[in-house]
């Protein structure tokens, strides 16, 4: 797979220099991401798009092709793939087709089922790998390669440095809205390594994971499923992969109308979700409910150290949203709010206001509004070296009178001077736009931080799943 | 409670001119918002703040005060009485005393619970309602009444005009929070009135129930609660108001651990959860589980017809999130997706590409990323028509290549033109910040947008189970 996320040479049929077609979009991104290598729009009317010089047809570029990226209308399939016959006899370099065109065997009319037949034709005589069709393409923010025709509506140059997380979806959409999601965080979320595989006829969830098993910029890999055949081929990848990294998926088809839909999606079989479910929970993958979930979950595992069990301490500024969180990991027999030691509770009570409220109940801790931002911090700190607390999460609702900047700032001081390994703390930051300042300090800084406590329960519960699932299965890994 | 929202005069004891203080955003807000009437700032040190004449003490100010807002410390609470009690004896003219400071007797301590009584000593001999202590304060937004000390941290001015949302909460905090977030949102939510109980050491639940239910501007009402000691009081207002309007509760104390948590903050019993449960249920109040599902929900009310069943048609541009979306509806059992009429199913296919996947299965479209705009409004209208449909979802990932505003122009013209009445439509404009621009010209509009098809469903559940509430109970209301 290394020459799909780091070709050289990338050809484009289908390149448009109209900005409202995707085949703009496409050229668009790997400009705007200054992919490195050679790109060839495919475009018989134009002379150059956005300063890279077009090419008639697949025959006149002379240079390496290593991925080729179909966007064209789907009934041109014939008369590109004579073309790519006649340049693989020549020159046989192609080793990667991207279809991101619709409007194939997905149809289920003959039609498309031809189309697809077609494009499989070639690439099965030439030994090249196909990705999609009906996909929205690859992207490998390390290599800088991004075939997708996907606006996030936020420029390249806002996002940080590529993340740890990889991600791989059988829906186009369902990835859009994951990417753009992500870009609009408040630091955007830039993936690993993305991709969209659409109707499989070729590179399936298998070939993905095998690969990103040993991809070594890949810490963790989410995973949108509609259902996927050879179920017993897919749990042993799962299985062996998540030994060594965490696999968090969004599975849908719960509902027997949301497995009949997706028949009718991706034409792919949902099969029963139960047997789905029980098979990841045997083999340590995450199953997430939301976009939002997954992407929470995602950001928890590429940043933060697997806890040591399940002992979460809720250390609090403000009781309602204390309460509500309560109920929220009282929901999960995962999690357990621990008792701590006495002498932790009498530095926890000398480090705050008299007002404060201290372990009523057990593990919980209510610091007030009142709290200034040493207490924030200092009693934050008090809780992480209890050696009966496993995590901890964090909840302030920034008053208007807290300076937000100073809290974020002592907050990433404080972790990176404490020694307290293996000990997750999911930052709750209440309210919004608000408190975008301190959230964006922190998560620059590798903090994570969540806008509700739900959220960052779960997270929580999900890293506490997995990493009980690790323990177990020390010896296989 | 007119004096409470619409006050002529307001003091504030606490007023304080640096910025970092409660004492000064409580002035501030009222300074954005432009309270036409007098406001008095209590400050012995200071001449003006923010340009209004501070006042040494309560027996210097010569107008009227309807509203008496106290922020300052606690301890300071028996010189303020003794203050008003002579003002009182001279003037008479304070209605109502909101305290908005904390450490009184939610701190169960001797001190605290002795403060309060002080507080109370002089309001009950002089008829003054009390709101609080440990709160954050009343706001009207029509009235322009902002008592609070909290920063959205949006500009008064990017606000559209004051919604019929009506908020009560038991927690500060919490509060703050769901004023922030509203804020935060694409179009920020100005609420109609907002206020913030704390210890209900006099106006509670049922006393602001019971005004709200004729105050004409208010068309829903939101709740935080964490315990009420009089259920059947609470109950039989619950029950009146929501023959009229709408309530929507987020109650928290689900768990064992989170009611022991609301005894140490508020000091109020939770009482059994399931007690609650069966009240909310049996008296038609929608009780949700978080914060983002009371605003989404409240917003929904506000804004759109009862529908008139549980025929939910689910109409998606794209396959993964339709699937998604189908197992979020699949979930509630209030909620069918509706057999629609072959001639419906005719015109629907008519209006769209060839590759729409048509009422597979039933009650659900996918009118594919190719759809053009036209493909969409059109389709919608064609559902929306159909008898067996009363309300839709409608989602869409917009592509890149689809033009978003005129997208949004059209939705908003069709909703205006089409006679439809009593069916609402959840928009669901997923993946983040790059469909602000769509989202924010149909919220303006009166449409109501969601980011997830979780949350639209969410929405749509709670509106049909309170529709259903009202059908059962008509001849009582």
């Amino acid at each position: 797979m290394d020459q799909l996320f780091n070709p050289d040479g990338i050809a484009i049929v289908g390149a448009s220099s109209n900005p409202s077609k995707a085949g703009y979009v496409a050229i668009r991104n790997m400009k705007e991401k200054a992919y490195p290598g050679n790109v060839y729009p495919i475009n018989v009317r134009e002379s150059e798009i956005l300063g890279y010089p077009c090419y008639a047809s697949l025959k006149d570029v002379q240079g390496n092709i290593d991925l080729l990226v179909l966007i064209m209308p789907s009934k041109m399939i014939y008369t590109v793939m004579d073309e790519l016959d006649q340049r693989m006899e020549e020159k046989g370099d192609v080793k990667f087709l991207v279809c991101a065109a619709a409007d194939y065997a997905e149809t289920k009319t003959p039609e498309g089922i031809d189309r697809q037949e077609r494009l499989m034709r070639t690439a099965r005589r030439f030994g090249i790998r196909v990705v999609g069709p009906n996909c929205i393409g690859v992207i490998d923010n390390r290599s800088r390669v991004d075939t997708t025709f996907v606006d996030t509506g936020v420029p390249f140059t806002s996002f940080g440095e590529p993340t740890g997380i990889t991600f791989l979806s059988q829906s186009g959409a369902l990835a859009s809205a994951v990417l753009m999601e992500g870009a609009s965080r408040v630091v955007p979320v830039l993936y690993n390594k993305f991709i969209s595989i659409g109707n499989m006829a070729d590179v399936d969830f298998v070939d993905l994971l095998d690969y990103f098993e040993t991809d070594e910029s890949t810490r963790v890999i989410g995973i949108y499923m509609e259902g996927y055949n050879d179920g017993k081929r897919l749990a042993a990848s799962l299985r062996r992969v998540s030994l060594k990294k965490p696999i968090v998926v969004l599975k849908v088809g719960r509902s027997a109308l949301g497995a009949n839909a997706a028949n009718s999606h991706t034409g792919s079989m949902a099969g029963s979700d139960r047997v789905y479910d029980a098979m990841f929970k045997q083999n340590g993958v995450i199953r997430v409910g939301t976009i939002n979930e997954m992407i929470d979950t995602l950001q928890a595992f590429d940043r933060m150290p697997l806890p040591a069990g399940g002992n979460l301490f809720l250390y609090s500024q403000a009781g309602g949203p204390g309460i509500y969180c309560t109920d929220a990991i009282s929901h999960y027999q995962e999690l357990t709010m621990p008792v701590v030691s006495d002498d932790t509770k009498a530095r926890l009570a000398a480090s705050q206001l008299p007002m404060a409220n201290i372990c009523h109940p057990e593990g919980y801790a209510d610091i007030t509004a009142s709290a200034s931002v040493r207490n924030h911090v200092d009693g934050l700190q008090i809780v992480l070296e209890e050696k009966n607390v496993d995590a901890v999460i964090f909840i302030t609702v920034v008053p208007t009178f807290l300076p937000q900047k100073e809290l974020a700032e002592e907050l990433v001081k404080m972790e990176q001077a404490v020694n307290h390994p293996g000990k997750p703390v999911y930052y709750c930051i209440m309210a919004g736009a608000y408190t975008a300042l301190a959230r964006g300090i922190m998560e620059k800084n590798g903090l994570c931080t969540f806008d509700s406590p739900e959220r960052a329960v779960m997270a929580a519960r999900n890293m506490c799943v997995y990493a009980a699932f690790r323990a177990r299965h020390k010896k296989e890994a």
